[in-house]
């Protein structure tokens, strides 16, 4: 079969032997592809089988393989893509997905609408970092977010999106609280001389995003915050094919995909080049030095691969989250390069000379850039 | 705060001190509501917080806490509920989800719409277990799936579902497999005198689920096969609120959440509570004696979730599967009992008699069910 035909998935196996991680190998092939026993696959479906195309030990106990998949086992379906990629091996322990080749996601995927380079133009903000903050907390009202977001535009702030936890809660319901929110990050821009960007919350039933993604648009929103995992990974890639707003993504739910050892998405496939080939302008992740469990080694590698080269799809801003405080920036800003979105929520509201000052001094410090 | 009001979420935290076990605890209740430090949470939004009830070490290193969350933080919106159970903690090693009270899923989810007493009404069947198949392999056409279907009707299987792995691919292009195989398994029930139901499957893109659901009504099925971790978990309740079809939920891709050890949601709440909250009238997950990892003790637990009483909520059909051969089903249904559906794919297309033959021998061990 032409090799245009077929692409290739990495897998990594953990297993005491040669013989159990042919094994398993075996099984992964099966199980992801005709899923009954290959002597009752009838020969009309032989073109279903995918192929092992090696195995070899990593180190002890890790073991790599490459397998082979037919195109026509997904048609040009993303979740049944998923499917094939970890649906029925999800459920086996010691197989851990490693990579994918790029065929595929260009094949498949058309990868953020607007890029690091769309929203570094829509902003007009080139050679430095981006900065972002978080409105919050749930529980205040429309208007009171809206304070918020004036006071976080007028000192600068080239992106506000909304906490993830803000949804359709009735102290702040989801179409007023972008409808104001957006009305005074307009009127901040007047006092600030910039623009800035406002991304509401559109997480909410699968059915439902599409529908929130454009009324978001409608009352001026300039971009959306979406938990991908929450609504079905795919919902990414459906609504940055309108190519309406710029997508932020979030990392809420998807711990449990990347976190295990031998087990799982790796992290570089998973945030990396899966959230970037669905679509996502911005993906957020856990900051090495804050309050989640990522390793300054595995940020940098989240980071290049959301800005390398892949295949003609556009890159993803990098965004790292979670415990970055104000002085850490400098620090930061080191570690990830120019390339990058620095999102401080909490700290932000630390300050006590109050959030526009604090937004200044945050604004400040990328607007040098690193040299 | 009226108990009403409140809901209590169950987790348990790994830490090696009492100590440490509550600076977990804590982080559970800001991160999961306010997210930002809590000095700095307004006093209007005060009733966000979050409320630590319980902290007990249960074993050396294990702890169980009890935290009381304001329905408030939720709406109604099961989506943002997901979230608030599982959304930013999942980034966080060491946290498990235990148990959610059932006031929770009595206020949110509605429920399968037809449960099991639906399903036996239709089926006309009483007093034992409900034999279920799998069309497979993916790459035959549709009418070679439509024929498979209808001798597995003429063996007089109670439910003939898709494989998981039937998308829309050329092969066998969604619209026209379930056009032919409801009419196969129409024309078989002359043959074999009883009902068969035909549940195809509509994982697909997030948006489109409810789409494809209505398509498969439309072009008469019985019922639907899903995969919610990969439409979206909040697809199912979407779909079961049209009280159209049954609704069969399939655990591809959902494995990361359940196999850790002291990670993710606890089987029980995960399979049994929460996909039976959700709407799916039967659940399948990997049997105790098959290729996939769960002991007898956790199938039997899972059969007695999907069972038990839970707030007026129907039950679901516990639907083992995996790796179940005809000579083993007398076992299961010890195992299990008659409120069960047993899924057995690959070993009716072993039989060397063929799959009708293989059906009536299945159907036949059930017929008696269990005095």
């Amino acid at each position: 079969m032409n090799r245009e035909d077929r692409f290739t998935i990495t897998y990594q196996i953990s297993a005491d032997s040669k013989e159990s991680a042919e094994i398993m190998a075996d099984r992964i092939r099966i199980e992801q592809t005709v899923e009954m026993p290959p002597d009752t696959v009838p020969v009309k479906a032989a073109s279903s089988f995918a192929e092992i195309l090696s195995l070899q030990e990593k180190k002890p106990g890790q073991w790599i393989t490459q397998i082979s998949f037919p195109f026509s086992i997904i048609g040009d379906d993303i979740t049944q893509f998923l499917n094939v990629l970890y649906g029925n091996i999800s459920l086996l322990e010691g197989i851990m997905v490693q990579d994918v080749d790029d065929l595929l996601f260009r094949k498949l995927f058309s990868g953020p609408a607007f890029g690091i380079e769309g929203l570094r133009k829509s902003l007009n903000a080139y050679g430095r970092p981006l900065s972002c903050t978080a409105l919050k907390p749930a529980g205040l009202s429309a208007s009171d977010l809206a304070e918020r977001a004036y006071q976080f535009a007028c000192g600068g702030m080239d992106i506000i999106k909304d906490d993830h936890g803000l949804a359709d809660q009735p102290s702040a319901p989801f179409k007023q609280r972008v409808a104001s929110c957006a009305e005074a990050v307009r009127k901040a821009e007047q006092v600030s001389g910039k623009k800035t960007f406002y991304f509401p919350n559109i997480t909410t039933s699968p059915d439902k995003v599409l529908e929130r993604f454009h009324q978001a648009a409608d009352l001026g929103a300039d971009g959306v915050l979406i938990c991908p995992q929450l609504t079905g990974l795919e919902a990414i890639h459906t609504i940055a094919r309108e190519k309406r707003l710029p997508v932020m993504a979030h990392p809420a739910f998807s711990g449990s995909f990347i976190l295990q050892q031998h087990q799982g998405l790796a992290i570089r496939l998973y945030y990396g080049k899966l959230w970037r080939a669905l679509g996502a302008d911005s993906i957020i992740f856990p900051n090495a030095v804050g309050r989640f469990a990522f390793t300054k080694e595995t940020c940098r590698q989240l980071h290049k691969c959301m800005t390398d080269p892949f295949g003609g799809i556009r890159k993803s801003f990098p965004t790292p989250a979670g415990g970055i405080h104000l002085d850490s920036v400098p620090e930061m800003q080191e570690l990830y390069g120019n390339e990058t979105i620095f999102l401080i929520g909490g700290n932000l509201y630390q300050q006590k000379e109050g959030i526009e000052a604090a937004s200044k001094e945050f604004q400040k410090t990328l607007d040098g850039g690193i040299q």
